[in-house]
């Protein structure tokens, strides 16, 4: 994972572009993971932790019917945090993650690993829907290595 | 320190209190120590990783004047930052950590290991400075640890 990271600040540093994050489920561990990597803050400014759906609208502008319509777990939620951090923090590139990282599942009926993560930049917006399995770390370590790969295919063109 | 998080989390519980994080040099780590507990939604609506001066002044409303004059890593910034993270995001309690991990200094002369640390709640504020030695990583989980211990005390009416 520290590998990874690594090679993600590498690259955003390449290509000359920036990154912000919206994290609901794994809480701050994707930028901890970036900011892990010394010299990180040339690429990195910053990003929100949305653990609530009210910091979710408030911060990130998280539309209330998209919250209320779908639930914070959401394709349509972890798109609009991305888009949320890119223009609250003002980078080039904006990764929203938001799941179910369990033990337990939120109001709604969606099973524990259910994590959706969304990247938005100049060329618009892809989005990942994972199915995790394992306990409340391993389902939080899995989003956050799932967005940093997710990153660097952005960032290689793949998409 | 997951059983200092674990307390942390116990306590807010406890004292109906809701906590908003203000990371730059631990970028995230303090937010995913919290969410690691199970149930800490409950208390922890979440935070900005405020890596930048940018997003210290944007987000955070950290003053243009006192980064100039005292620099990103300083008690007015931690102070500001933990006033503005309470705002934003709206919780009874704000944290703000900021300071130099290493292995560089910043563009001062302040040395590596300098972190300042903020707590305000509705009593008024309290900081703290430390001067930590080690890596990288053990600059930032000792800044995160005493992030923690200053909560827990200001929970449990020390101050």
């Amino acid at each position: 994972m520290d590998e990874l990271a690594q090679r993600a600040v590498a690259r955003l540093k390449q290509a000359e572009k920036t990154l912000a994050t919206a994290e609901s489920c794994t809480g701050g561990l994707l930028g901890k993971l970036i900011t892990d990597v010394s010299g990180s803050s040339a690429v990195y400014p910053g990003g929100v932790i949305s653990y609530s759906n009210g910091v979710k609208h408030n911060l990130l502008g998280v539309s209330q019917e998209n919250l209320d319509a779908f639930g914070a777990v959401s394709e349509p939620v972890a798109r609009q945090m991305a888009h949320g951090a890119r223009r609250a923090i003002g980078a080039d590139i904006g990764i929203g993650v938001t799941g179910i990282a369990g033990p337990n599942s939120d109001d709604t009926k969606k099973p524990v690993g259910l994590v959706y993560l969304c990247l938005e930049d100049d060329h618009g917006s892809i989005c990942r829907e994972l199915h995790l399995h394992g306990a409340r770390d391993e389902i939080r370590s899995a989003s956050a290595q799932a967005a940093l790969e997710l990153l660097l295919e952005a960032l290689d063109g793949v998409h």
